[in-house]
């Protein structure tokens, strides 16, 4: 055997995902690009904000000397205080620079997190339906993941979690706004969750771990306000990027914040920024942590991503489909009509639609829309989702 | 307890090194940091290529839509495309983009290589001195590190990894122009390590890999040419980065590539690019890509190196320090004239030099001079080199 065997099975687990991306690569070859509404991938359609794309030109006209050397493990000194100071706004609590690490995306934020507290056989509790990755970010460091099931609305369930809490648990980890459903997890469940975590740190006699995913933080509707768990639970890791809100996924730039609050924190920072070193990412690209920087109370245009969503949603639903409502993120993950959701996303491709079925989230019966595309796509793929609709016998509500 | 244990020791084990780092850092406060000749780190201090700069102005100025979006997780074809001509060229094998897969810098790429091949308990040899680094990226992916002496001039001594390889041996890691050394393993070692690799091979009735960290391929003076492994092992995954040759190191730019005669290839490189994503590296960063691309041929001014080595190789030898001279990298690993290497180190110190012990490399009794620094920093040192030699009873050659 020439590969790792862990890396081959899941290869072969993950064979019938790209088969499926095959397919919509064919009905690309086959129809021209234009003509597939393709809704398969997160891969945000946005340009950078302006101030951004100025303030790169603005560096390269005039570049400061050594500015691609290597810096500290945790990054720039001033990427790390802007930051802090707007965390210590929005929080109310005393986030200083050094509870800031810059990491390599997100993705690379959360293996840090995970290699920084797991222990060979500890657990992590994530709510599904979950983003798959999580499975491999949390074996990558040694850990298990625990799948906990969320409510018929995809809110936090906080008995499953509590169920879910054992001996091997170290940490619970959730993501929201929530990819694939584009729920936000409210104000009550999170207090409720941190609750639990309190009383059951106490009765296990060792400190449970919050980390929460918040790459979607900024993309929220309807005015919705995001809890911050760090004014609830101490233990908190939050891990972000600036993939979606500055819509640079491709540049690899985020971080991890540490709550000044936890345990032993000089300790844990200094755990962070070895693991970050360790696992190879070394530090954030340079370039981009400079570029960043100012940008920590900009966006791209919320209202855009706010209008597809109403679009589809108004449509979907119109056209028979069970979904909820998402209040954040760019996804939307209605219940498949018929019980199977590959056979189901075959529909649609039929349609020359592309979507992710359920079980490429840990919940079969569902798919997947991503709509980070341009509105006109939106536009053209409705009548594809209406047909379909139909032909599953769908009722108009 | 709250981080991981396995970090946790690690950070231990890091303790003197830290305490030695903040030692400098003292000694920067107090006597000015232009008075503090800082050996210590391998941070290039040439700038980037003016064609590298020129370019980014380019594409500042003129960006192209969706030029920060994600790409397929081994990168831009373009880029894959141009590498692969360069490497087919240098080694006249047929290699194609598909056999490159790019990565945040040599660090990202050497976890993901040994991700992509290691089981739990498998064994990589790797030869000593070596960057320590090495044993985390192992021990990351399940796998132990397997040190092997070097000979007195720190080439390869193909005895002693005959000597290494056993049963779970899955590869040898070789890191030339070696750091800490400077060594470069010539053409005829190359060719018995491969030898040994197809024999024992067939023996073990499995394939042994081969992997080159090859981050300084190509910062070597005296007209040296390092030998292309590809030529001589079929089963080569060369592991590079740009952060030396185009002085991009906060960056994180690099990549793997892949021998086309490697067994099962497409399999192989499925699974490094599966490594790739869910090591949550995800893609190298993005402008970065598109930046290296056009100038694999280029590199920054290698002769400045070769000054700086050739000053301090003569004057290290004069002042009686024994030296083996590089011919690559910009490290000298000199031996200490006291027997121990971190006492030496303070004896440095005291001359406000900055140095790293052996130990730091797996080497006791030697230790690490980084010379890529400006000249001047490197002329002023040298009363301090001579007079901590004079006072360790070293006889002038």
């Amino acid at each position: 055997m020439a590969i790792s065997r862990k890396v081959k099975d899941a290869l072969e687990d993950a064979s019938w995902v790209r088969k499926m991306f095959e397919e919509g690569e064919e009905l690309k070859q086959l129809y021209g690009e234009e003509n597939v509404f393709d809704f398969s991938l997160g891969n945000p359609n946005l340009e950078p904000p302006s101030s951004l794309k100025k303030a790169l030109k603005d560096l390269a006209e005039h570049p400061i000397i050594g500015m691609h050397r290597y810096m500290p493990n945790n990054g720039y000194s001033e990427t790390r205080r802007v930051i802090a100071e707007y965390l210590k706004e929005e929080s109310g609590l005393p986030f200083t620079e050094k509870h800031v690490i810059m990491t390599v995306g997100a993705a690379g934020g959360l293996n840090v997190a995970l290699k920084t507290i797991l222990d060979e056989g500890d657990e992590v509790i994530v709510p599904t339906p979950y983003f798959m990755e999580f499975k491999f970010y949390i074996d990558n460091c040694g850990g298990r993941i625990r799948l906990v099931e969320t409510n018929e609305d995809f809110s936090l369930n906080i008995q499953e979690v509590e169920k879910g809490i054992g001996q091997k648990t170290k940490a619970v980890l959730i993501n929201s706004p929530n990819n694939p459903t584009g729920v936000v997890y409210d104000q009550p469940s999170i207090e409720k969750l941190a609750e639990l975590l309190k009383r059951k740190s106490r009765e296990l006699g060792k400190t449970l771990y919050l980390i929460t995913d918040e790459a979607y933080r900024r993309i929220v509707f309807d005015g919705t306000k995001l809890p911050i768990s760090f004014q609830h639970y101490p233990h908190t890791i939050r891990v972000t990027s600036h993939s979606k809100d500055l819509s640079l996924p491709g540049e690899r730039i985020g971080y991890i914040a540490v709550s000044p609050l936890c345990e032993d924190v000089d300790e844990f920072i200094s755990a962070i920024v070895f693991a970050n070193r360790t696992l190879g990412f070394v530090n954030a690209p340079a370039l981009m942590q400079r570029l960043v920087a100012p940008l920590q109370r900009n966006s791209v245009n919320i209202r855009d991503y706010e209008e597809k969503r109403d679009l589809l949603y108004r449509s979907l639903t119109d056209f028979g489909y069970h979904v909820v409502k998402p209040q954040g993120a760019f996804y939307f993950f209605p219940k498949a009509p018929i019980e199977d959701d590959v056979a189901f996303v075959k529909e649609l491709q039929s349609k020359r639609i592309l979507t992710v079925p359920g079980r490429g989230f840990g919940k079969p019966g569902y798919f997947r829309i991503s709509y980070a595309v341009e509105m006109r796509m939106i536009e053209r793929s409705l009548p594809g989702f209406k047909e379909v609709a139909e032909k599953c016998g769908m009722n108009r509500q």
